[in-house]
């Protein structure tokens, strides 16, 4: 115990009394994910305000062997920022490093610290007549350091892939405190392995991000959002296919919502409505998006490609969007679908890939397998069929107890569904990542080759396994026993 | 002795007659690199024909400690694939592994196994409606397995990316043998961290590519091809500052051209002559495509954005080739500097970049000072400006020695323009990778943090040190005494 309050005494020396903390009334907010699905302990709270504290810091945990779990919005859907229940390890907050280093409109470049808000750099970029091509529901309280950790994914990865896409350059403190600093932006670069790679998506395994380099774009200067009516999820894919084809350059976002989905929206969502008269199996939610220039033409194309996907009979019926808040209303129907399906039941959740193309067949597949293997359950899939990536939920037969069913029945739905998922030879995650919450699963199912991989490189970089231990790397003894 | 013998008819038993030699003639062409540069020694010639004979083949080279040195084209530009002068290592020719696998036109991927060479995945595209978009000077020889390990780039980067961005999965041997197989492209994947990331751009060093998918593209509409008189490089980058903007979805390329290399070109190419009729201290060369839908469009966009540039005095004069003959010889021009220079005398080059805002910066700072520390010789710079990458040649004095000249002078005359790219923030190997040719620049001025970490990946995927040896990493040793 002397050892730890000596931690203590060194990390406030280190970051001043604002910069850690181990009073339990401060650490409580933190220890919990914002879903409430995992709860942990720390020993104290970390908030370095430079890469310089954030270094210093992480040697000192180094030296006292204390483990650390790195901190953004704690917007994460896989437990990855929340510690194990042991109370050995330490927060290490990166919302105070929060300052946009650069916005370089010339350039197209934004070098962010790790703490900015999305939301943030979404309003500094317009503010330019530029844009940072990601967004998603918790743009609000995502951090940059989080979103380049966790390789965030969200409803524009179509057009301009994830998180790795936007990222030029990144900072990270290491296992030993020294800072990779490779922020600078170089179009081409073939000096060695490109090691910010490894960073991205390593979920603060490997390293610390404190900062990174991200692409910026021209502002929209039009978009166009057509709500389409479809009779099978396979349609919806021509449907999407004929839009490639036809508007490249400009299709923005393609996501999918089966009638189950809008009903329950339409019946949780105070004053929705329908876009389309009629009834349909299944929908899908158009982006198209062009730069100022093109801006006058862009909706005349929009109406020729759908009038061609009609007479194909690919499509049954779609409604443009007459203006912005129309356009809103239809989005706010897809990004209401989950909140909806929370009011009516307990549901298990996965976020789910396949290669795109294989996507209709393995939805008609696999709904039924789950149906008939879980008797009384619904499954439902929608989400970003452009990406091959949905969310397929499990809903509760009528009338479980919310929690308990969960509790009783969620491991064995997710597996089913996993394994489906891996005979498909998708991932059993597109986007939220592993975090605590799908490491066994990955020891389960992942390529033995991968995982040694893996667990070479995690070695490698954290030799003493002090960086977000527990998470994302499934443990040899894990892999061997499954 | 004995136990290389033992090596030699395992070897041989494993891949044939066909698969093996240690047959002095058929190795020699191999053991020199296309430009004459590095001369080595291999105790013999491995050709295996699938990824099972690569990995049963690497495993055997791991129990006899037997380097590998990975070959596919052996048209590198940095001597990567050129064995060294000991003779203790084998070559591993991926030639004979030349099957595209399968190629799929709906979901546009093209599963290429190392062999491929570039030319013929071109073709096999194009029958198809679709193109590979990427190509460069060695398209007839490149092969995928070598384009992927050293992420080649070419003309087309500013538009569609380096190699890596072409890369959706890969499959590789690891130094012990297992196949590491991520050939399954899955557009959204967070299951830890993206080791194909590691192994793209390595080299050789950490794993022998044996197959990719590949990301296709529609194949080009229309494209129109500008060559532009400008004053000065500033002007150039503005000029393509302003296409950009303009044309963002449709600039496909843009490359610069000095006097002096124009000049070099026209007393060089029988029958050439310039596209312009006044002369200008520089030229662009732009190319705009566009899919076939919007075709008929692009040349009026075109003139009208030249036309604008025109009149904001960037621009002193441009020609439209007036077809594809025409389109051709202007791409004639630029891809004959080099053999042009070559033509009238030594010179050194080097493959740089710089953040793609400070090149014009640069070039017009560092020109000069080459040319006053090194009196006599004439400092040129053409190529990927959109990229911020330019190759930057120091030709030598007028009657310098060649050959000569080179070995006296090249050193020092590197050192410098090295140096001077660090203080700018750049890269001392923007595409051309780093091979036996720039390992021990990069030991000198990497950033030690990289290498150190370079280091560490490169022990844990290649403990025994036996893949590519002395190529790309540089030694701890090499960095401490720099």
């Amino acid at each position: 115990m002397s050892s730890l309050s000596d931690f203590a005494r060194r990390a406030t020396e280190l970051l001043g009394p604002r910069g850690f903390t181990c009073d339990p009334d401060l650490l409580e907010p933190w220890l919990t994910d914002w879903r409430g699905r995992y709860h942990g302990q720390a020993l104290g709270l970390a908030s370095p305000s430079t890469r310089e504290e954030v270094a210093a810091f992480v040697k000192l945990c180094s030296e006292f062997n204390v483990p650390i779990v790195p901190q953004g919005g704690n917007s994460g859907m896989s437990g990855g920022a929340t510690p194990d229940e042991s109370g050995k390890s330490v927060l290490l907050s990166l919302r105070r490093m929060d300052r946009i280093r650069s916005l370089n409109p010339a350039s197209r470049q934004a070098v962010c610290e790790a703490g900015v808000i999305l939301q943030t750099l979404h309003e500094a970029a317009e503010e330019h007549g530029l844009r940072f091509p990601l967004t998603l529901g918790g743009k609000g309280s995502a951090t940059i350091g989080g979103l380049v950790s966790t390789n965030a994914g969200g409803t524009q990865v179509l057009r301009h892939g994830t998180m790795r896409a936007q990222v030029l350059g990144i900072e990270a403190v290491l296992a030993d405190g020294q800072i990779f600093d490779s922020l600078t932006a170089l179009k081409k670069d073939n000096r060695g392995f490109d090691l910010k790679q490894l960073l991205i998506g390593s979920e603060g395994t490997l390293g610390i991000v404190t900062a990174a380099n991200l692409r910026l774009l021209p502002a929209i200067g039009d978009r166009v959002v057509a709500w389409c009516g479809v009779a099978s999820i396979g349609d919806a894919r021509k449907l999407l296919l004929h839009f490639e084809q036809a508007l490249p350059d400009e299709l923005e976002g393609f996501e999918v919502v089966p009638e189950h989905c809008l009903d329950a929206v339409l019946a949780h969502l105070p004053g929705s409505r329908a876009p389309l008269a009629e009834r349909y199996q299944w929908h899908a939610l158009v982006e198209l998006a062009t730069t100022p220039a093109d801006a006058a033409a862009l909706r005349d194309k929009a109406e020729a490609a759908l009038a061609e996907a009609m007479e194909a009979g690919i499509l049954l019926d779609a409604t443009i969007a007459a203006n912005e808040t129309q356009a809103d209303q239809f989005w706010q129907l897809r990004d209401s679908i989950a909140p909806a399906e929370r009011a009516i039941g307990p549901a298990i959740q996965h976020d789910i890939s396949v290669p795109v193309e294989r996507m209709p067949d393995f939805i008609e597949a696999a709904i039924p397998e789950v149906e008939a293997r879980f008797p009384g359950v619904t499954g439902v899939a929608f989400g970003h069929l452009g990406d091959g990536n949905v969310h397929f939920h499990v809903l509760a037969p009528a009338g479980a107890a919310r929690g308990e069913w969960e509790e009783s029945q969620g491991k064995a739905v997710s597996r089913h569904v996993h394994d489906l998922v891996a005979e498909w030879g998708g991932s059993i995650s597109a986007e939220h990542g592993i975090g605590q919450m799908k490491r066994d699963e990955l020891g389960r199912l992942g390529d033995p080759v991968a995982l040694s991989l893996m667990r070479s490189v995690k070695h490698a970089l954290d030799p003493k396994g002090l960086l977000n231990p527990g998470k994302l790397v499934p443990l040899a003894s894990q892999a061997a026993s499954a």
